[in-house]
């Protein structure tokens, strides 16, 4: 890496929680310098040093790389745009999550097409956990397909985004905690499900029920997985800790499970787990925990790109 | 009810949160007066009109019912004690929960018993909140028992006790989300366990996970019930307004679902359900809110103990 | 008090923070019986039994007395509807508080006026803390006029309402807090000077600035006040104690100071004093806490309700 | 700066809230080296991967440079320990900012001196805010001293440290704010009186009052300032903006006012003003935020040993 000429990066949609955290990722970030950032009714504004144009005017041939945080169903129109004038894209929006024409980015389980990608679809934040909560067992073969996978999610409100609705307001939501999109409705659940098909080979049911948390950022995962055999806490550990053994933003926890404080600000999914007793056939509980905003988009939207660009691929990330 | 001459009431354990708003809702009680309360180091303080005395110390001649929320294991030997004089007796502790020497207060299931009680043991908060959302499923046969009951419980931080510890201090709780007593291992499990067999004859088995939300009250279940056959969601609201329809304490919602904000400060559970999608096998989802310190505790002691002296139910109670 | 009768009641502007607690207030006041209560877009829904109507749409002629919680500007528009069908009404905006048709409804200063009053301004919020700790001092000349009345106050932020805005998300406010209106710009300002003018003759200067908590409810005052003579902590609390000796909504501390958690959900001003040390000149430290639903807004409008009726004052509030 | 040796650190007292963060920051400091850190209950425990040791078994020798986060009154005993062997330290104790033995290490006032001290006492976190708001207007004349300054303070949790009470439990602290040691006791007004003395020779009266916020982390000062002539609110910033021109650490805002959001996890302080109106004499509000770990304490005791060790200020730090 030639820390003396750092890569042009192009942000678009800055205003919202996601955008606002790549740009103070990318403010750390010592192998790259933000060359424009997008924003619509905060157009003129200034962020970071740099004033924030619309979206039609941001100056693309400046970057070398383009992010885009900008909504579902808009988002891709301005990828697009990049990529036709040879720009390398991170779309942070569900856009391209499911199309072949990228590459989907859970960096640990897809390095080296990320590596060589034009156009890397990031992932959702809820499947990023529950991912790297799954895989690994699902590879084994150690999940019982005859019974369903239950897993319970809870996300801090930057989750949901930025835009005023009544039902986000401190005084709707402060003291309060509630399931949303019951019963396998959340728009997350088909990128999960064919992510762990394709990685896995897993045909066995999922039920995702995710829960509005009172608390800014973080997603914690309680993940019941139903066994194929028995699997002591230890041996669960193990098997984690083998497959992530050099995964530098993954953390497996030993006879403790995570929490939020264990993740937030950090581009880290830690991991626990706990052997179930007193039930009939053998199960194992899995905590998965991350921040939303970071592992669970702008952080594992660098890592991305480093990895795109060559560069370590920690650079400017705490993990 | 003669309205001039309320029933005196003695108070065990009224420092801690569940003593407290014992205080709380005794003071507003028109067909009860408080005779004494008490407290260890917090004696000789005055709260609500009376000064505190020390357990030891306690005027038992004073009192027709006697409340106990004092810890586990403290409990009984005062409300022995009380007994053994005379005094009829609501115990807010586990001291008595599984004991054949008292009726477990699970109001709405053992309403003609506990009018009859002399001893009533005050069932827990998450068993209060499982057992009103199982026991109408369990008892028409609707789960399937060769899959198991997933409970994911959140409590608000006065569940834990008003004790200093670091972990429930302000600074390691807001922000965060976390599970404990992962792996079926809440002491609350073998209450729920029993009485839903007693109740129902449920034999199936059960995975009950329980986190801490960064709020001061409530507690919301997420149950995930395997169907022995499919239920739509209208069908299983029928099902609940049949069974709770002259329930004051129960509110079944239609076409939503409860959140914490619709029970605090309530004695009230409410509940509402989701038939899940995208499983082979049917499956129903149930959410069940209480308020942990009123119908989880306080709350459902007063209706109890309404019940055992013949006064309207809901005296001195929001429902 | 015919409790047999209840006194007919309607809302208007039910849907928003004070308007939600009128009705939780009134839901629970044994002598009035709510009759109409008003919504824009939640018109048609169902709220503590009754169907929410348009403001256009409300039948007062089934009421003898009106509350108004409608935003400033439009509320005196059908506060003065009501009036012309000869209903006696108390309007919680600020459309009535300087002006002479109305009796400006601090109850424990305007008792006898407001009893006799077609038509009562109920105070706003920060003036209700800032008046009551502030009136007793000025009326026995103890603020020495020549220094400022500095008064830092914070809020909850039901207080700024319910109307979606970006500033007030729970992931805006949470975490933060901040000043506003910074440098005597607050619209309760003009409210405030004027009623302390009247009621105590004072004629020094206030310096106010507010502030938003990142909580749901309450308000703390920190009252800075310049004394035209030394008073010790026993003295000034002796002197509120006084004043304020036969008021059920007026909690004087001794030896301790308020915060919020002493007054939410109730209908009580908590006032505590403090004497300034390592200053030349005399100063008194004041603090004031309210509820700013309650007693600064729907339990104040029915305690003036209560006065106007010849009900008891605290009938269906906890004080 | 040879970055291929960083300096050996040595950290006292890393169980704590500012102790953690000293880790925190010192773990992303590309200059500095942790070779020991010392906790006592907590001691063999592994952190940022380094075993905690006993205060007593710290290995003096291995560092260049110590900071202690250790409680006041011990801080100072193993601080004296380290100068004895040579060792340069930075205190974040009060033990040692009153004494002429150390240079009191408010940065951007005592930069020269810092840089050649061989003890640093690194300043409480409210007289920073306030030193650093207060010091320009001072210097320049501007406060009129024959009225108060009078300061209204409020900080997150953290700022009360880590040891379990009762009073700083969530189910306390949450929901509330309350005003502390009101009446000027607070143990860090003679810090806060004798360096504004110092630096600017102000001799006026000042009125200062804590208050304990619902939040993590993070202080706002509102700070009342009574001017001995008229400032209008663009002079003042021009002010501000002159005196910290180069410094890299303060922000001084413009036609706007700072929030704690702008300034948590950053080694900054935020400044803003407004000039008041409707009052017969002239007077500026200002506010002043800065993170009680970070700029409050961790994040000045790091830019204090930067500049002792001749590093760039701000190396490790967000600014």
């Amino acid at each position: 890496m030639n820390i003396n000429s750092p890569v042009p990066v192009g942000v678009f949609g800055a205003s919202g929680y996601v955008g606002q955290e790549l740009l103070r990722l990318l403010a750390g970030h010592p192998g790259a310098s933000l060359v424009f950032a997008t924003a619509e009714s905060a157009a003129g504004e200034r962020v970071e040093g740099l004033r924030l144009v619309r979206a039609d005017d941001a100056p693309l041939d400046r970057a070398e790389v383009v992010l885009s945080a900008l909504p579902h169903g808009i988002s891709g129109r301005y990828v697009q745009e990049a990529r036709a004038v040879g720009k390398r894209a991170v779309d942070l929006s569900a856009d391209f999550r499911l199309s072949p024409d990228a590459v989907y980015g859970l960096t640990e389980v897809a390095r080296p097409r990320v590596a060589r990608a034009e156009l890397v679809a990031n992932p959702g934040c809820y499947p990023t956990a529950a991912l790297l909560a799954l895989i690994p067992l699902a590879q084994c073969g150690l999940i019982d397909e005859s019974r369903e996978v239950v897993i319970d999610a809870a996300s801090g409100v930057t989750g949901a985004g930025r835009n005023p609705t009544r039902e986000l307001l401190f005084g709707e939501v402060a003291e309060d905690f509630r399931a949303y999109a019951v019963g396998n409705e959340h728009r997350h659940l088909p990128e999960l499900r064919a992510t762990l098909a394709r990685e896995s080979g897993f045909a066995g049911d999922l039920v995702f029920t995710p829960h509005l948390l009172p608390v800014k950022r973080g997603i914690l995962e309680t993940i019941h997985v139903p066994l194929s055999r028995v699997l002591d806490q230890a041996t669960a550990e193990g098997i984690y800790e083998t497959v992530y053994a050099d995964e530098p933003c993954v953390r497996v926890l030993h006879g403790a499970l995570p929490s939020l404080k264990d993740v937030v600000y950090r581009n880290r999914v830690a991991l626990g787990v706990a052997a179930v007793g007193n039930v009939r056939r053998p199960r194992l509980t899995v905590i998965a925990a991350i921040d939303n905003l970071v592992k669970g988009a702008a952080g594992q939207a660098i890592q991305n790109m480093n990895v795109m660009l060559g560069l370590p691929e920690t650079l400017g990330l705490t993990c």
